[in-house]
């Protein structure tokens, strides 16, 4: 922990003295927004996708957003002085800090949080040999749209598949699959790429615009549907996307070995073109 | 503000000092759960009652508790040193501090933290004219039996009804309802008193059990059944319960009267049975 700087409304301060008053909002009620930023060369990748979602996810539950011009100036400097060129950053801003009562409150200035950290080590092989997915019931609220703090369903079905070895969980509502605990689903099917459209229980992940607009660059046909999960269980390829940890194929599913047992071809190519992106993107 | 002492791990401080760190899994996940207890006369009611919850809450999200013995001392310190005896109490337990990743982390501590408030005027007309009611759809996650700190739902609700000019929003799913923002419901039918059974959608209400046995030690014939949208217009009485607000008739919902449009005999009898018991509490 040592050394790390961390950013509370706009003071810069070690993470260890880095707090929030009891009575914010964001404590009591979960009452905030979030964001993840990956940094590559010193420069946060998509910023303005994250902004504007950030902008949405606040009009969703009428949060009084701070300036974000001198939001992303401050991540910058964060960045700075904890020395990070290939890092995420977190961003949350919650209501504030008032006295508890249900109601939002009104005049009361929003709390800033933001970290940065080194991207823990991402084992090679998850790539190389793919992972393993369990399905769960989805049992979040209805509004999966708005990035918010109210985190504990995902927390939950996130540490299932961990007791249960596996990488993710993906949410099933109704025998058709959503997305994962914090990462967007896609399947491949006789070559063409299929992920759920966005309904209100789905997240519009970064990672997953990002993937759509490469595979449509490269010729791939791309559509968004409702995939129920046999269809999940008989897709030829399966990869998750998130914005940490890019894309990730998926080998196994509840036990159910996906299509050869081995990351695809579509997975393959498309994190070469995004590994591309993202190595351009420093030198932006 | 000034002069309010908070509690946090063990210790005693000013509410203006009174914070936790900015990766506690409470602020970034909404991972913990919370109680809050009525205190008459200096003694906290029902408090058994209300631990025996937050164990059940802990148990249902793997969370470890500390030492309620000694959480309840200093849950008395804290009203001794706040000098209040007519006060509600907030207890929250998070899952502790950890850097950010999904998953349960092991091995941490909880966070504990404690306020006492004095109980705001509760205005004298919400019982002696009612209240109006909005209905809302229940967009909650499917596990609101646990008393967690996910609360953005009900924030949302809340303030809508406010907005509406409403005390309460009723949590409507399929077409039956629930339970309030943060109260349970009630209805009146030909003299018996019915609420709608503790399913995962409804919280177990310490208050709501409290008038239940209360209505039965008055011969009041109690029935928990479903209760449809239109059973609860066409009810003779409504009526909200819940810790900080005990009982609450409602004599509008979305425009519709209720009965006779003024509260019933049955709160009114049960009110009065009520105000019987705390009147007695501090005195055990």
């Amino acid at each position: 922990m040592t050394g790390i700087t961390a950013y509370v409304n706009g003071r810069f301060l070690p993470l260890g003295e880095a707090a929030v008053g009891i009575e914010d909002r964001g404590y009591q009620f979960g009452d905030g927004i979030y964001e993840v930023v990956r940094v590559y060369g010193g420069t946060p990748f998509k910023m303005r996708e994250h902004l504007d979602r950030l902008r949405r996810s606040a009009r969703a539950i009428e949060l009084d957003l701070p300036d974000l011009d001198r939001l992303t100036e401050d991540a910058l400097e964060l960045l700075k002085r904890n020395g990070l060129r290939e890092c995420s950053l977190y961003i949350q801003v919650t209501r504030g800090v008032c006295p508890r009562k249900h109601t939002v409150p009104r005049g009361i200035a929003p709390t800033v949080v933001m970290t940065a950290r080194e991207v823990a080590g991402f084992p090679a092989e998850y790539r190389s040999r793919g992972v393993k997915l369990i399905t769960v019931p989805d049992d979040r609220w209805a509004r999966c749209y708005i990035k918010t703090t109210n985190l504990l369903p995902n927390v939950l079905a996130r540490s299932k598949a961990e007791r249960a070895g596996a990488y993710e969980a993906v949410f099933v509502r109704d025998g058709f699959v959503m997305e994962c605990s914090s990462s967007n689903l896609f399947i491949v099917e006789s070559g063409a790429l299929v992920t759920p459209p966005l309904t209100n229980y789905i997240l519009a992940g970064v990672t997953r615009a990002t993937v759509i607009q490469l595979a449509e660059e490269l010729g791939i046909e791309v559509r968004e549907e409702a995939v129920s999960l046999e269809r999940l269980y008989r897709s030829d390829e399966v990869f998750v996307t998130g914005t940490v940890t890019e894309i990730v194929p998926a080998v196994d599913i509840d036990g159910t070995t996906v299509g050869t047992g081995k990351p695809g071809p579509v997975f393959s190519l498309l994190y070469r073109g995004y590994t591309g992106l993202t190595a351009g993107a420093g030198d932006a």
